[in-house]
């Protein structure tokens, strides 16, 4: 079990109109695999809306914040910083140091979609690779948080949520009511 | 470690030029995370290019099949199929069990966009869910393989590759050597 100060994660490399819905994904996989905020650009303005609705509903706390130049943004950033990219080293073998050095404290988790500065990897703490393939940053962040939680994904509590999911063999099951602490 | 005979994704709810991106990171993921081949619908042209370049360059095997309509496509398939789903069944419950069925046989692992019909449910031998939260197919996908596999991600060999990446501490290297087996 994982527990930091505060996980953010930065969402770099955002093309305006054509990563609107991969913007939205991040932000919603950094909600649900146990981030408390994340940075996206001034542009993806939707992604906002739809993440901070996402929060309304099905609880938090998680916040959205709006950077003019995320790769500024990360630049006042003092503390450690993990760089998801394929071309870094093996999750599986830096996951305990990250969790030595980051429980308790704060932890950026950036994730870039096409090309990121090399700046960001020297800035980096760390560079990790979730495999060394081509695939997807939001696959990156998902897998990484569950493996740096490392736990069952039931156990997170939302707290505030309008609707939770009651989970089911085979339907849908939804309560309305809000689950508290 | 999981070995199946076939792990097959198939890809519903694909909203043509909407979706294209996301339906692409589904199958990239797909084939990271050692699916061996992806359903997309016949509206999602630039994705399959993509994942066929992407297999070319990184390596095999893993091929990209276009089907008139998935939904029909999933209705002829007999064995074992597991539906992704923010309603399903904790993953981290449902994975000893797909493992014992599953290993050695065919495996079919539906993720869905939007709305998924109730026959999909039903015909689902496991609804699973990767977390009860509204996030993202991509990330679902991600640790669903991840944890069915359970084991180090860079044990994974792609065959025929043109490229290969060296983990790296903090740049990017990548060797253009075939590595073959």
């Amino acid at each position: 079990m994982f527990e930091s100060d505060e996980t953010v994660v930065i969402r770099l490399g955002h093309r305006p109109g054509r990563d609107e819905r991969t913007t939205t994904h991040v932000g919603l996989t950094a909600r649900a695999f146990g981030a408390d905020r994340i940075v996206i650009p001034e542009a993806a303005s939707s992604t906002r809306s739809t993440i901070e609705d996402v929060t309304a509903r099905f609880g938090g706390p998680f916040s959205v914040e709006q950077a003019g130049d995320p790769v500024q943004w990360l630049a006042g950033w003092d503390d450690p910083i993990v760089h998801l990219t394929m071309y870094g080293l093996p999750v599986e073998e830096m996951v305990p140091d990250i969790r030595a050095q980051c429980a308790g404290g704060r932890l950026a988790v950036v994730v870039g979609g096409g090309k990121v500065s090399r700046d960001v990897f020297e800035q980096a703490t760390w560079n990790v690779g979730v495999t060394n393939q081509p695939h997807s940053e939001i696959a990156a962040l998902a897998v990484f948080l569950d493996r740096l939680h490392g736990t069952d994904l039931g156990d997170r509590v939302f707290e505030g949520a309008e609707e939770v999911v009651i989970p089911s063999a085979s339907g849908k099951r939804v309560t309305s009511e809000t689950e508290g602490e």
